[in-house]
């Protein structure tokens, strides 16, 4: 079986990944790009995004490694988009046009029922209302051998380490101060719950730094 | 004039600059050490405390700027010992021995007056009852041309920061997580404050970052 990863999850020095103020035209929050600021030059974004050219190196290197091997995701509610509570209609299917970076199936964390949306590219959007561990197991199944990627958001990052399900990450620290916003640290001891950083790497625009779960 | 600075601060990639519960044993409070160990081993530390040897290096180069250049010291009462409330008598010295690493006059904040207690080596401590404004007024005093080191810990590193009184923070980020304890960051936010990282240099043992305020 593959592993449960989060990866390419960036953090500022005062330990924000997300501004705070999500909103249409912010889905960071307020000045949370600039936590993104090592990912978007690289060449693994812009092809994404089906441009050409873009950086190579150590940071794109862990950019593409993200996108690897990944058999399912999970996302939360809010890395979804920026709508609250029941869905009013079907229109909004996500940040990231027709065809979503993901490519396999995608299930998002939601406390309110939703049929799934198949995009182009091989994304469906899967709608999972009974909870964590739940969206976890029908990730197993999407995936079989190979890794599921916790995308995010920060809530949804610290639901799954609190529970130790989670057991690789992969942060790429930036040296910015973000003041204010969601943390995946806050009312979570990493050393008790046995997660160690293993590796330190220093990128071209961030500090990537590799954490697994001990046995 | 010189700057006023905080350098050699240790903090764990989850923001913490020391362990919850110091005591005479643990000084850094639990696992509080565990965020010097880039420190301990290098050649300034070590000759610091009487020993030779130590590494030397990147590491060891910042090390030994923290030290250098240094006209008055700053500490809280925590970082001068574990002695709370009114001094019992004069026996509590700081952690450091007969000849502490100062060797300048160095003003310890506190609500409980004490008079002066003069140190071998050139450090005298200062007992400052009336705030972090006069203690850097009689700091600045001390050290005419040279610098001010505001040594910690978090609490009062946390103080000057708000009142924008510090030019100059050097962090040194060690890789593991401490869970709990103090940080800097809380109720901070240095973005807004003006403040932002200038430089990220990998070491052996953290990565630094230097942090100025902006005009």
């Amino acid at each position: 079986m593959g592993k449960v990863h989060v990866s390419a999850f960036g953090i500022s020095l005062d330990g924000f990944s997300a501004g705070p103020n999500q909103s249409l035209e912010h889905p960071l929050g307020a000045n949370g790009t600039d936590m993104m600021e090592w990912f978007f030059p690289t060449k693994t974004f812009i092809e994404q995004h089906g441009g050409e050219g873009g950086e190579t190196g150590i940071d794109d290197d862990f950019a593409a490694k993200s996108m690897t091997g990944n058999g399912a995701w999970i996302l939360g509610r809010n890395m979804f988009g920026p709508v609250r509570g029941p869905w009013p209609d079907d229109t909004w299917k996500g940040w990231w046009g027709d065809e979503p970076p993901y490519h396999v199936p995608t299930f998002v964390l939601t406390h309110h029922p939703r049929d799934p949306v198949e995009m182009k590219g091989g994304t469906t959007f899967y709608f999972v209302t009974d909870g964590i561990h739940s969206a976890l197991e029908q990730a197993k199944q999407a995936a079989g051998e190979k890794d599921i990627r916790v995308g995010g958001g920060p809530a949804t990052v610290r639901q799954y380490l609190k529970e130790r399900l989670v057991d690789e990450l992969h942060l790429a620290m930036r040296p910015i101060f973000l003041g204010k916003g969601e943390t995946i640290f806050e009312g979570l001891d990493l050393r008790e719950l046995g997660y160690k950083v293993e590796e330190t790497v220093p990128g071209e625009r961030a500090t990537h730094l590799i954490v697994r779960k001990q046995n």
